[in-house]
């Protein structure tokens, strides 16, 4: 008698993805006790031995719960029965910035970054589920912010993988249940003051309801081919930025002449490298300004100085847009 | 005083999508009777003979509802106060095919452009709003059919132009309120039965409780983006296609050396432009197809025909993909 099916499909997927690792390389699972990612731990434990790879385990304490500590523990004393090893809880302190939500994921990713580079991980796996991709993609698409945000979240970037982005959260229970493991419920996940949780127990339901029963693996389906179509665009724009653009002392130009013929969304995409590169702030420089600067290529009539967040002026001369700090 | 702050947003927006036409030319608005579609009309009526130009009206009976050829009567005989001539109720008869909606918007359009045509109209305006506009994304985004489905409706295509795509619902009402006119209540806008009024009465509002009051705006704006990032990749296909497509007796050649090179998302509308050109049926081509071609491209190891709707099939030989339905 084989596995149960949900096992042997996240098995697969964690296979898949370790596929050209070097023999012998080391991969951590980053572990929250939850379902998903305790079924990916226990599905790595199986699979990575049988690939010649060595397999590990993180858990993080936020120390946001009460008795997170000692759930942290747990999950890393029941990593050596999965055949998980090394295994390690990580303490984190949780500051205030961008949120709550913003800042645990970020002091959890920077732990999990370090523990990895210490123990000379070549990937550490994540246990994010194709309905995880549909909630990103709903979250992203109130922002109204484009294809690039549609994308979700990548199944590779750096040091981390998401095997499980094609496996629905149902598998990853099933799976639990079929290994005999108890996932942990975080409280967080039903709790409304989180907008991924609204997302997850308000949205998700009457959309369903609404537009039928596929609704989950089409969010994902669309965020796989809105990164396909980002990544192609960014090509584009990366290859027109070098053919019209100077790095100078002041900051960055760009020949008029070689973008005002570009397609308007890999035009938009060059202003924004030159905003980049000329030193405007990344997280405030928004679709707003990138508009108010085509409009010196587009609809050219004599305007002033265009300002961008971080102290960044832009002004038409001739042929050219400059982008310099010194313009302001 | 000036008019009603709602009434001055629609009739800007009606004269910034009317400049540039010639002098004396008709424009017909598209008007059910209902808020938005009497609004634009209304505001046609003020602004066309301001800009030289000559308005007129078009309603539709479906013959679907009990009432509905008297209240394309009434619609046709308000537009004389509102200085729109000439105006006309058109009765068309509602098919089965795609299912209600689809049919009776196929048969509404077809109307329509007869009637324009007849009438020497130069274009015809219709009511959609934002709202319409956010409704859309999300009932394409359950099709997870990508970039260009994501973009919604267009502003302008063919003899159509969409002036209220950037005016929400409110003020249409708010307009007609000012104006005097008493919109008519489709009741199809409030039967759950319609995948679009479910949209509307069920998802949006969840949606906005769980991700705040901008999400409308927010699905708008993605429109946006995403039509004109799908526009530019459709540029790049086709100029990849016109490098490297042969059409030959039996179909057309594809030089894989001309796309295995290209990133995935521009390739694969390469494959899906030379499968339609070799005879495949556009409504049934779906993204399973298109990915079993770019295999031929990216995973060679010797497949057979792969089968594309419509009878066409593709091999790879030697150096190029051959799509051809006497393949099969």
């Amino acid at each position: 008698m084989g596995p149960h099916p949900a096992v042997a499909e996240i098995r697969r997927a964690v296979r898949l993805s370790l596929a050209g690792l070097p023999s012998g390389a080391l991969v951590l699972a980053a572990c929250s006790g939850g379902a998903d990612s305790l079924a990916l731990a226990a599905c790595l434990g199986f699979a990575a031995p049988r690939m010649g790879l060595r397999a590990g385990l993180l858990t993080v304490d936020h120390g946001l719960q009460e008795g997170s500590a000692r759930r942290a523990r747990e999950v890393a004393e029941l990593a050596a029965s999965l055949g998980l090893e090394p295994a390690e809880a990580l303490t984190v302190t949780v500051g205030r910035a961008g949120g709550p939500e913003a800042a645990a994921r970020e002091a959890r990713y920077e732990a999990l970054t370090r523990a990895a580079d210490r123990l000379g991980a070549a990937t550490v796996l994540l246990g994010h589920t194709r309905d995880d991709q549909a909630e990103t993609v709903l979250l992203r698409l109130s922002r109204g912010s484009g294809t690039r945000s549609l994308a979700g979240m990548p199944a590779a970037a750096g040091l981390y993988r998401r095997p499980l982005l094609g496996v629905g959260r149902r598998a990853t229970r099933a799976a639990c249940d079929a290994l005999g493991l108890s996932p942990w419920e975080d409280p967080h996940n039903a709790d409304a003051a989180y907008a991924r949780a609204r997302v997850r127990h308000d949205v998700l339901p009457v959309l369903e309801r609404a537009l039928g029963p596929g609704v989950t693996e089409a969010l994902a389906r669309t965020a796989s081919l809105c990164r396909d179509d980002a990544d192609a665009l960014d090509a584009w724009a990366e290859e027109a930025y070098a053919a019209c653009a100077r790095v100078t002392g002041a900051g960055v130009e760009l020949d008029v002449g070689g973008v005002e013929d570009l397609p308007g969304a890999v035009r938009r995409r060059v202003i924004q490298r030159a905003g980049l590169a000329a030193g405007a702030t990344a997280s405030a420089l928004a679709a707003v300004h990138i508009a108010e600067v085509d409009r010196l290529v587009t609809q050219w009539r004599g305007q002033r100085v265009v300002e961008l967040p971080g102290g960044v002026g832009v002004v038409r001369r001739y042929g050219t847009l400059v982008f310099a700090s010194t313009l302001l």
